[in-house]
């Protein structure tokens, strides 16, 4: 076995947001693996590539894809879009990979490279949203029950963090994010707590608003937007969501 | 005014790890501007670039002279360790930015440039501790009183997040780490909770440890550490702290 996994965050899409690393990854591997979504975003950049796409909700079997590449000797790329170990698949391959023991494949055989994941990006886009401590949330329940959300929804408030929250919305949970305001509300946060979002980092048509939680509960989001709600400092500053680090201004 | 001011994350260190934005608004400024560290970091790839350094705690001085130097007509590139905008100078940048309103300076005369902050291009060396919902938190209580960390750490586990921990201790604070694992112990957390630390990540002299928070609570780290505790769900395998996405393996 002398191939190599390399698991890519390849940041928001744009080629100059992602790192120099991400990018000589993708261009030394023999194969790129991804979600056809993201292969389709760096396709450009690679036409002489062999790429290698499954759809969503077979990301385990993208997993498998790899490590048989691997042990077929190839240089595997493995493409997450924002980070590869926020909510990416650097988890899961790693849980993979026991049973590719008996194949001599080691984490030895594994890299992760870091990507800029969309709370890091979508921050910079709507000011300093989490620029003190933070928590970021995924409304999406596919892979976790909603009482589990709830919880840390409540927790994040309780603890006083900034928030971001990944996920708010989807054809079939198109009122999550309202839900979530509600929770948030029903916690104590003030209805004027100053938030924000962010639709389409990084690709065309990048759409920011910043508002209030209120404002927030009833915003059209959709599965591209990434969603900010400051601390209990937070402030709308010329148009910028920013959450104060502390210097004396 | 004709001046614009970029505040950049320039990623843990080495250029390989900055995005290629970043890196390409280093090159185009007039001048960069910096923490005597981090400009260290990136001099030698433009050693004909004026730079301008301010020392540690000097932060807000450092802020007033990218406004001064755009108020110039400079092209200022002001850098970041990580991130701009976690624990970054975008935030304090945003809220000096009322002051300048009278000479015309507004917030589309500033742009901030992300990057990969610790708790990413940590999680990849140590495997993928933050996974799935997590928190950031800094133990630096020199702009922060230290009941809001303990009543994060404490809001952290009870909303059973990961979490990844910055600045865990200085010559000053030695102990602050011990601290927060006994917080995070008294709040119910197991003793075997599966944690570890990244030392000089991106930089000369990278070490990772995977350990249980019992021992972490007496691990030697310094300000150059980043710290990850897991969740209750987060395993070690094969020497990789591993926090689940929830997939069926």
């Amino acid at each position: 076995m002398t191939g190599h996994i390399y698991i890519i965050g390849m940041g928001p899409g744009y080629k100059e947001m992602m790192t120099d690393e991400a990018y000589q990854a993708m261009k030394n591997a023999d194969v790129i693996v991804g979600y056809t979504v993201y292969i389709d975003l760096v396709k450009e950049h690679f036409p002489d590539k062999e790429f290698f796409t499954t759809p969503m909700r077979q990301e385990v079997e993208r997993c498998k894809a790899c490590y048989d590449f691997a042990k077929d000797g190839k240089i595997v790329a493995f493409i997450c879009s924002g980070d590869a170990g926020v909510y990416g698949m650097a988890a899961p391959m790693y849980e993979l990979l026991p049973e590719y023991e008996s194949q001599n494949i080691t984490a030895d055989d594994i890299t992760v490279i870091p990507g800029v994941t969309a709370a890091i990006s979508g921050a910079a886009q709507l000011g300093a949203p989490i620029n003190h401590d933070f928590c970021v949330i995924s409304l999406s329940d596919l892979l976790t029950p909603w009482e589990t959300i709830e919880r840390r929804l409540i927790a994040a408030i309780q603890g006083d963090f900034a928030i971001a929250i990944y996920n708010p919305s989807s054809k079939k949970r198109h009122d999550y994010l309202e839900k979530a305001c509600q929770i948030m509300l029903d916690a104590g946060t003030d209805k004027n707590r100053a938030c924000g979002y962010v639709e389409n980092i990084g690709r065309e048509g990048t759409k920011t608003v910043v508002c209030t939680l209120e404002e927030l509960k009833n915003a059209q989001v959709n599965m591209f937007t990434t969603v900010f709600v400051g601390n209990s400092k937070s402030e709308i500053i010329q148009g910028k969501l920013v959450t104060k680090r502390g210097y004396e201004i």
